[in-house]
């Protein structure tokens, strides 16, 4: 969405609350639901959605008046952050809208839970992005690929960056992506191992953009592969731990996050596919001598991860199920006890090129 | 150093072993001892430093047989990498050299608490990097500025990267730093107030160079900063909260760390300043609004922090005792209660602008 679209959207909710007030009656805002209760999986998108049950905040009810205000004061702060093009962070935001109400002894917020779910119910009233509204997300990951972007008036090729690679800023809905050669996308969820294959030059050997989202992917990482697969129709290839811990990583890529189901369609990348690590893996490679117990949460979130719908196909129905049997664990290191190399010139490229993937 | 010094240096410590074994002598290693008990502060490099102490772990000792073997593995592994000319993490070495020892149920490794404190054996031992061995370490950190360098064949432009930045990797050793124009050097603890220097080009109208450590500096940032500032003479000025964690990232980014004290000198910058934020601040620019309640564990630190020698200046001692007895502290964040360009139009320009650093 476009800058002057979102500040209407952000006017529209405004407008409305004040033709109340005009009016005489109790100002409100129409919400959408975002419990769990509210939270589908949409078999056909492949996503989490939200769905049709929206509530009411009206100030003229004590347990609303309060999160009302909160409401419109970040409402308005955004307008204004999009007026004067400026960004900022969820924090920044916290500390620019705290004060002490004239007259009174209480302070408009008190600590940032308190501001951090307005831009939820903003983002979920107006269905638009946090960034859209110029609040930047946590920030980590790097890629580097054949794709030359335009970003603040800088063009920048991403195959031409060293081995440092371009920093995935926290908001990438400006990033213009100039062109894009490449067969597919790969991310990996440990830097460590982007660096090796960074040096080993495969990005250049397999023609793919590689990405790293240093763990849990966050929000920039999450849109830029949404983005990049979307605009120029790539597929995405997923490489994690042998754990409960990076296979969540894979899903959140893959289907979107329960807390952020509202936004599954840009965050999310449905037709991802998962290469590896697998517990089959440490069967078949012989990686027995390097594998780790799970933990009691390990096992617990194992056991979770098998009762989500959207883990309920075949195979990795048997990969979790052989998790909780073996009561093993294996990290992508692993596989240097072949040697350093042979991820990234044996493991990898033979199973991408029988396409072995997990769906 | 060179890789083929590197490499030399380690043949040296194995061929030392090697003789004393053709003489049918009982092979050892000297190790310089890295307690506290052998850490000084040296005033006049302002740094901290290893002491002379060494201590020996020899092979027919049975509580050093074990390390002894480790040591040399370790040493040797890293000689493998130099002379393939291949990079690596902790993590994926201590995979790469586990193993059952044949005829035994021993493992060469069992954790890789094991095959770390080796690797800072080797370094202390040849006084070289773990880099420099081709050992990576942890990444964090972005920059930007009039920069260019040089890095595996690639040129590229700190100056022209969009938002992003440039992806401070692990390992900068190689890096050639082809131009740098700028007056000093900028660190800021914070991303989101890199990112918001960053969007009102705070580092084009200081001509400064701009990084973040995101939080504690990893060593490529710390080695960065030292090889822009050492090699360009450029000053340094850091920026993280007024709370015992940004005042000890200062610390280690200027006099170096416990740990890594036998590197200070290539890790640390004894010519760093610190900007803010300071306790005073807090009550110059009416921040008491916008505090933080100071927990148990931040003053126990704070009181640390008074005690090292290093700190032993009046300008910190009084903040220190600021922090102690006001039992607050303030982020960066703060700052935006003033209007979000005021740390970037105003707070910042100013304070460099007087020299109000303290030292």
């Amino acid at each position: 969405m476009k800058r002057e679209q979102v500040m209407k959207e952000i006017e529209k909710i405004g407008k409305e609350v004040e033709t109340e007030i005009n009016k005489g009656q109790n100002p409100h805002l129409e919400i959408p639901v975002r419990t769990l209760s509210n939270i589908e999986f949409d078999k056909d998108k492949k996503q989490l959605t939200l769905g049709e049950r929206k509530s009411k905040r009206s100030f003229m009810n004590v347990a609303h008046t309060r999160k009302f205000m909160q409401t419109l004061m970040v409402g308005s702060f955004c307008h204004d952050l999009l007026r004067e093009d400026l960004h900022t962070s969820l924090r920044d935001m916290y500390y620019a809208l705290k004060r002490t109400i004239p007259g009174t002894k209480d302070n408009t917020f008190e600590e940032q839970s308190e501001s951090d779910p307005c831009v939820i119910d903003l983002e979920t009233m107006g269905d638009f992005l946090r960034e859209e509204m110029h609040l930047n997300a946590d920030v980590r990951g790097r890629v580097v690929g054949n794709v030359v972007i335009k970003d603040r008036g800088d063009t920048v090729n991403w195959a031409k960056l060293g081995s440092g690679g371009w920093s995935i800023p926290s908001n990438v809905e400006e990033i213009e992506l100039k062109t894009v050669e490449a067969d597919y996308i790969f991310v990996v969820e440990k830097n460590a191992a982007f660096e090796r294959m960074h040096e080993d030059k495969f990005w250049r050997e397999q023609n793919c953009i590689l990405v790293t989202s240093q763990g849990q992917a966050a929000r920039g990482v999450r849109r830029l592969v949404n983005r990049l697969s979307t605009e120029h129709n790539l597929p995405v290839i997923i490489f994690t731990d042998a754990d409960a811990y990076g296979w969540y990583i894979y899903s959140v890529l893959k289907w979107g996050s329960m807390n952020l189901a509202h936004v599954s369609n840009r965050l999310g990348t449905p037709n991802a596919k998962y290469v590896g690590l697998t517990m089959s893996d440490i069967n078949n490679y012989d990686l027995h001598n390097y594998t780790i117990k799970a933990t009691e949460m390990d096992m617990k979130r194992a056991k979770e991860l098998s009762q989500y719908p959207w883990f309920q196909k075949p195979e990795w129905q048997k990969e979790l199920e052989l998790m909780i049997k073996m009561k093993k664990k294996a990290e992508l290191e692993a596989l240097s006890s072949k040697g350093l190399k042979f991820m990234t010139k044996e493991y990898l490229p033979a199973k991408i090129e029988r396409k072995e993937f997990l769906p």
